[in-house]
Parts: structure tokens; sequence; C-alpha cells
């Protein structure tokens, strides 16, 4: 169970309100909640606000990032913090993502090959966003088989966890998690939604093997936060 | 309160007048007004121009420029000093330029992070100009929206402070400073402006958290530039 | 012999099924077959699954790959694992892709020739996958010209072996054979096909010099797949 | 005053004739005048030429050159030479032409500050060529305004010397002086003129507080050169 | 005299027959003739067949080569061996083709003039090809402007021979030769013509300075390989 907060980088502020805006809050509540396994920060938020001496939940950097000002462009996320920068702000794990079916997949998969190699050989934990998109893949971020395809290259590439979208079926995604093999499938929360209907959906996919999921918005941006990540971590840890 | 000097890289020497064009003046001016923080310069003007040992002002070198060429491409703004190289001028701060929504922003995110890096390793402070360019943001460049995104970047990109445009009224302004977090907001001062009523713009986005103001051309292109200076280290330092 | 399960990267996993999908199931086939002198792997599935002090096959780690995600562009598969990596992995050999022809084969030649001269200082052997592949060579994939200049440049560039396709009969192999000169040839399996026609293309192939085969699909999703495996190591071997 | 003698590179030998296209003449003329404090040759002229035990003239090598070959193309002039072979081949200083305008500008702008900085390191002289040149400044490449921006940016960039263009007048040519601030301003000599034209020109901008010239052809192509470097340094050195 | 032997990777092996397919045949031909100065080979055919203790030709290494498919691309030839590799290849010489007037041409300077530091400091010698390719000089291949461009940027960027090919009559030759200056040339062979024909222009260009031929086709393609060398020898060491 991760919770994600890089979506002031990846989405701009248009996710948070005069609350959630502050990473103090947000880390606060993390310790209240007290289930999380790693909370995931681009490397500005952890050097300005994640003190590992205080902190319980451990560090995730967040490598990469890419703004929401691209709209018709092909997706890069560049890399943008070394794993020894990760390493001296108090991470136990980076992350990466891997645009899928971008033109500049390629780039991408070189600069997470590095980072992985890099991370292994210093003991951090390596998760992969392998996330569809482009104009080879559009219109299929979330079909089965795209999705699948997704899966099997983090395990190709290395990766320890991956971050994927749910298909939207616990069949098709059971064939997901097999693609994974033993890398482990963590599913991204995605937007905000009905909080019963998304509950159900963690219940769905944790049937069929997934490891976890990654979670920012159907957190925080809920009214009971602390409530849903204790509701959440009765089904994961079940 | 910093002042910007490096507008005959940027714009070329029309912002100049016969005093102006010369860097001793501007250097004279500084100690004289004895109210600035840091004065911002690039490497070469800083190498032929500035004396640790002589001037009270503390150094900001300007690591990256873009000349005024390149109308109609999307903007890049090369890095063209290292930090180790700004150190040896004196520097004890340096400066970088991202164009937020360009085309090149990925290029310039990357530079930055390095420099960002090397920068804090050594023990400076580390300054973002993050402004909103190229044509995903054409017309929005001080749009609340925009200008708050690119504010809440430079605090996940890591910088001490950031430099932006201001949005023209403190209400928005406002947001944009809890966007940024502990990362330090200074204002943009921009084209030159009838004093009264640039000082009245001063004194309405101090109230509202921001931390100060990288001011040129309203001072050296003002009449009495001490006179404008004391005026805003008021405003200010109040 | 080599035996190529690397599908999973290049193809996605519509090439397995239940079984074939898990690369245990798949190194245990090997085990029991016994005749294959490598498994070919990229990094992730060598991570997660081969321990060299179990397995007597030896393993060639192929340092590039390619997603089947791009139609229309030129192609080009970049370099995702160093030669140290797959020495830790316990490699004994790895594999590069140059698609000759393409757009982008001047840089897949540079990657490659970079590989082959660090692989051989460190003592391993050098395939090259020399495929005809993009728009200057389209339809021409598999003409004897073609693969006989794909086959000479894997010498000129200082390939142990090279991996290339069949041209469809072996008069025209024959010289394809002979322009590789001291360079060993591995016809590539390629799609699952009837498996005495199979067959008798690797009599034909063999009888002119031909070296051997890497084979990947023509086995694992044969029904029987160590019996093909035992059939063709009869001819190759003889 | 420095003697050009780069226009085999630049230009091709049309500039040349039965003599001149030697560099021992070239060099015999040069000490034969014994007004020179620098002779300009690429890398491999000095190379095969330039004996520094020989020669009473000071060797500047020049780092980059660009062919004529590139009708309609963007200008970009590479990098040859580094720091370390000029000084290797005698060399007190170093020159670099950037483009001042064209699209390529950003990177020639980076390669200068990478040489410039070495070469202060390793106490030579450095000199730029700011040329305006590319579409954006097409039929500007005189122009008061222009040659007055590309001077600053000498200053800008840290270059102890700059070689540009000449307006034409003196009055406008006074700014462009006080432009370049405290780095040395020679003029480029040009196209092969009337003797007594050139001087006159020479005459009015020497008034104006530039440093010196850049000659070439106007010397080597006259009939009388050693007579027409003496008539030079009348006037510079006055 | 410098026979070439890569017209494998240039042109692929439709210039080679069933005899001169063989590396071997070549090499023992070149023994026979005993007039060489150098064979010039590619990295990966030097490494198979070229053995420093039996040979008693020396061994020039080809480090960038380009294959025939790309028709209409502007032409670049990527660097594929390094000047440490070669000489652990036992070559006393290293070869780079700069196509002059391509696109691509700056790569190409940038990249000989990196191995031509490397090389001389190392004590090999470098020759340079000089062809005119490109659409900027489409048609002026071997037209006498162009190709003494080709030569003076030779000599321009260091290196001790060029390769370049014949204008046709040796007048125009003679102003190439001196465009050189102390780089020696030697004239590229070209494709195969009638023995006498070529021969005869053999002994046109011999007289105007130049330094000797790089010959292939028309030795291994003639009827009598030792015989032409012989003849060859006799006009070019008169």
């Amino acid at each position: 169970m991760f919770l994600a907060y890089d979506h002031g980088f990846e989405h701009g502020p248009t996710d948070f309100n005069e609350k959630t805006i502050d990473p103090e809050y947000v880390l606060d509540l993390l310790e209240e909640a007290g289930v999380y396994t790693a909370v995931i920060l681009q490397e500005g938020v952890a050097q300005a606000y994640y003190e590992p001496a205080k902190q319980s939940i451990p560090l995730l950097v967040k490598l990469n990032g890419k703004t929401a000002f691209h709209k018709g462009e092909e997706p890069y996320s560049p890399l943008l913090c070394s794993v020894e920068e990760a390493i001296r702000l108090g991470a136990s794990a980076v992350g990466y993502t891997i645009y899928v079916g971008s033109e500049h997949e390629t780039k991408m998969m070189q600069e997470f090959s590095q980072i992985e190699d890099d991370a292994h050989d210093k003991g951090l934990v390596v998760t992969a966003w392998m996330y569809p998109r482009g104009k080879q893949v559009e219109g299929q971020e979330t079909t089965p088989d795209v999705v699948a395809y997704a899966a099997r290259l983090g395990l190709e590439l290395g990766a320890d966890f991956i971050k994927i979208p749910y298909t939207g079926d616990p069949e098709s995604f059971s064939w997901v998690v097999k693609c994974a093999g033993k890398t482990k499938v963590l599913v991204s929360g995605g937007v905000k939604r009905d909080t019963s209907e998304f509950l159900k959906d963690v219940e769905d996919f944790m049937k069929v093997g997934t490891c976890g999921i990654a979670v920012g918005r159907n957190v925080w941006q809920s009214e009971d936060p602390v409530g849903v990540s204790k509701k959440l971590a009765e089904i994961i840890y079940r």
C-alpha cells in the first residue's frame, strides 16, 4: 500500500485544496493512518518535508516526472533525480514512469535500465510505472492486451514492482498478473471515484494475485482519508 | 531583494542607456542603495566586473541564458556556466530559467536538476526562474492557474527560491505562494512602469506571504534608482 | 542450438499460453531436453529466474530489445543492459539486434561496436541479430542479396555468431554462409510452422555450412517441445 | 593586429593563388612584416607548419570551423580542437565562432562557454567571433543594433576579445564598443577592398575605442602585403 | 600503395566472387604481390583474419563505415572502432571517411578530429577519406573546385594522408595536390575499369605530386591481380 503525492508535478495544484496543497498535512495524515508501506514524493518535496528520523513511513522517490502542459506531444518523462540523491534524502525505494507505446519509449526504457541497475546495486527497491500512452495505443490505455504487455515489459526490464492501470475486471487482470511473473503488481488508484465502487474494485483485483495499490486522490481527496486508508488496508492485508 | 542585471544577454543593449550600459555604474548604484541581498549577473560580467573582496552585495550567477533572436521558436535557455565556475567567481547563489510549457521544458528541467544537486552539495542557494512560455501556454503567461503550477514545480524540483511573474491581484497570488510551500517566492519586476503603480503592486503581493522581488528595469531605468530601491526596501523589509 | 525466450519483450505475451508465460516452465523444459547450448533471455527474466548454480544451460543475455508498439516507425532497438550486468547475471554470451537498412542503423551499429569490444575484452561470446528492416528493405527481408549483405556486415563488425533469417533455399543460403566467413551463422527459427516442414528446412540449411539455429516458438509452441528439441539436435549435431 | 589564415577551411581554396595557398609563404610574410600580434590558424595547418621555436608571432588556434557547402542551412560551426591540443601546438590564444541568431546558437554558446572556462583556467586568451547569421537576422548582419547585441553577448559570455563586423560608421560603432565593456573589440577585415578605402575605415573605427583588427584577404590578397601591414600598424599602434 | 578491402561493408558482397569473398585469399594475394604499404580492413575482418605476427603488410583499420542501404538520405558514416581497439588488432594506421558537403558533415568532422588527436598521440598514421557527397554537391563529386576544397580540408583538419577521387586530368589535380600542402594525397581507385586506361590515369596523376593510390576493385577484380599490382608499383615507386 503506497500513498502517491506527486500530483503537484504531474497535474499541477488543481488536484489539491487549501489543506492537501501542504505536504505536511499529507505526511501527518500518513502517520495517523499508519497503514502505508511507502509514500511517493518528488525530490523537491522530499528534500523540504520528509525527515527520515521522524517519519515512520518509508520514502519512495519518483525519479522522473512530466508536466501536464504537453497536449498533442508524444509523452516523455525526463529523469530528474539520481539514485544517489534519493538515498541522501532517505529513500528505500525509487520509481520511474515508462510511457509504453510512446515515440520516446526507447529513451525511457534506457533511462529506466540504468537507474534499475544502479538502485539494485545499492539495495533499493525499484518500481516501474508502466503506463500505455501515445498515439500508437490511444484509446487502449486500459485494454487487457496492452496492459498485459506493459506488465510483461516490467518483468523483462527487471522491476521489483510495477504500477499499472486496472483493466476493469478481475478475469483479464488475472492474466496481467501472470504476465508480470515474479514482479509484483500494484494497481494505480486513478481519478477520484465513489468510495464504495473504488473499494469494490480493490476487492476484485486483490483476489487474482495483485500485490497492492498505489493510491492518491481516492484517499486525500476523500472526506475521511484516514478511514478510507484503514478500509483499504483491511482488504489488502486480509 | 535581488537586483537583476542580465538584460544585456536576454534583451540586448536596448534596455540600457549610456550610463546603465556600464556594469560599474550599476554595481556602484547597488552599493550606494545598500538594500539589496543579491546582484544577478551572467558569468562574463561577473568575471570582468565583480570583485568579491570589494563588493558588499552577494553574487548570484545566472547559469543559463537565451538571446532575443528566436521569435517563433520554442524557447530553450542553454546552461552556460557550471556551479564550480560560479563559485570561482565568488557566487553564493546560482539561478537557472525553466520555460514551463515549452517543448524543451524536459531538457531545462534535467539541466536544472543537475545544477540543483550540485549547488546544494556545495552549499549554494538555488533560484529557479519559473516562466511559462511557448505555444502551449501562449496568452496564459500570468494566468493564476499556470503561475500556480509553475510555482508548485519549483517546489517539486527542489528550488530554494523561485522567480515568477505576478498574477496581477493578491488573492490569486496568495494561492501561488501556498503552492510553492517552503520554496520562497520572488516576484519578477518586469518591464518599466510608473513607479507608484509598481510600488502599489509590491505592497499588494508582499501581504500574501511573498518573500521579495527580483527587480531590474524598474530600478535602473528610473530617474532615481537609489530612491526607488529604498522605497522598495521599506515595503519589503517592513 | 540456442533457445530464444525474449518474445515477451519483442511481441508481448500473445505468443504465450498459461504454461509458457512462466519462465520457470521454459527453463525446466530446457533442462529436460538437455540439447541446448544457450538460453536467450532479457535482463529482467534472467535476474528473476536464472540461477547460475542450478542451471546447466549457459545464459545469453539479450542486451537490447524493441516492443511491438511502433508500427510505421523506422525500427530502433535500444541498449538496455551493460556487459557488466550480463556477467553479474551469469551470462557467458551476449546478443544485440541490428536492424540492417533502418534509418537508425548507424546508432545500432555504434552501440553494437561498443558492446562487442567490451564483451570480447571480458571473454564473452557476441551474437548479432542481423535483421533487415525498415522502408529501404521493405519486402526484401529474406531476399538472398539482402541477407548476404547482412551476414557480411556481421563479419565486418566483429560478431562471433550472427542470427539471420533463412533465405528459403540452400543454394542461396550457401553464399550467405560464405559471406559471413569465420563468423558462425545461426538461422532464426521464426513463426510457428508445421513441424515436419520446419525440420525439412533445418536439414537443408545445415548442409551448406550453417552452424545451427536459434529457435523459440517452433519449440515451446509445439505440442511436444522436448521431442522437437531432440529431433532438431539429431539434425544439427549429426 | 591579428592575421587570419583559416580561409581554406571557411571558403575553400578559391581565396588563394599559387603563392598564398602555401602556409609557409604566409608565415614568412608575417615574420617579414613584423607587426602582427597573432596568426589565426586551424589545428591542421598549425600542426604541419607552425614551429613555436622558430616563429616570433604568437599562435591563435581557431577551435571550430564551418565549410561553405551549406547554403540554406542554419549555420553551425562544430568544435574541432580541444584547448589541450591547441596548447600542444604552441598556442597562446584560442578562437571560436558563434553565429548569433542561428537556430544552433545555443549549441555554439554552450561549446564556447566550455572552452572559455577551460582556456582561462590554463591561462590562454579567448577570442569570440560574434557573427550575426541565419534567417532571424538575414539582411541585418552589420546593422548597428544587431552588432551591438552581438558585442554585448561577447562580454556576457566572458570573451577577452571579440571579432565582429564593422557597422560602417564610427558613430554607431562607438556604441558597439561601449556594449562590449571590458571585452576588447577587433574588427573583422572582410572581403578584399580598395586599400585606401579599407585604411580609411580602419582610421575611423580606431577613433572610437576599437582595440584592433583581424585581417586576412585585405593583406595577403593585396599586391604589397608587407606594405599594407605596415600602414595598418601605423594607424592601429598610433 | 594501399590495398582497400572494406567493400563488404560499404557495398555488400556484390563486388566479390567465390574467391574474393574470402579475406584469406586477398591477404595471400597481398603477400604474393609484395608491393603494398598497407591493407585497409574493417575491425571485424582484421580481428578474424589479420595476424600481425604472420603478415608482412601493415594494417590500416577503417574506423567508420556506411552501408549501401540509404538511398536518398544525407550520408553519415558512424565511428565503429576506437583507436585503442585498432592498436590491439595490430594497426599502424587508421582511416575515417568524411562526406564533405553532407548535412552530417559537422558530426563526421568532429569524430575525425577526436580520432585524429587520439591516433597521433599514440603514434599512428591518420588517413582521411575526403569524399564529396550529399545534395549540396550532387553531380560535383569529382569537380576540380570541390575536390580541391576537400583536399584543403584534409590539411586544415590535420590528416597525414587523404584519399580523394581523381578529377580526371593532371592539370586540375596539380592544384588539388597544392591545396593539400604537407598532407599526402592518395587517389581513390574507384570502380573497375579497363586496366590500360586505369594505368594511364595513374601515370598522369603521379606526375603532379600525388603520393600514391588506394586501390581495391581494379586489383582484385582483375584477372591478374598480382600482375596489375606490380605494374602499379612500377609507376608509383618510379
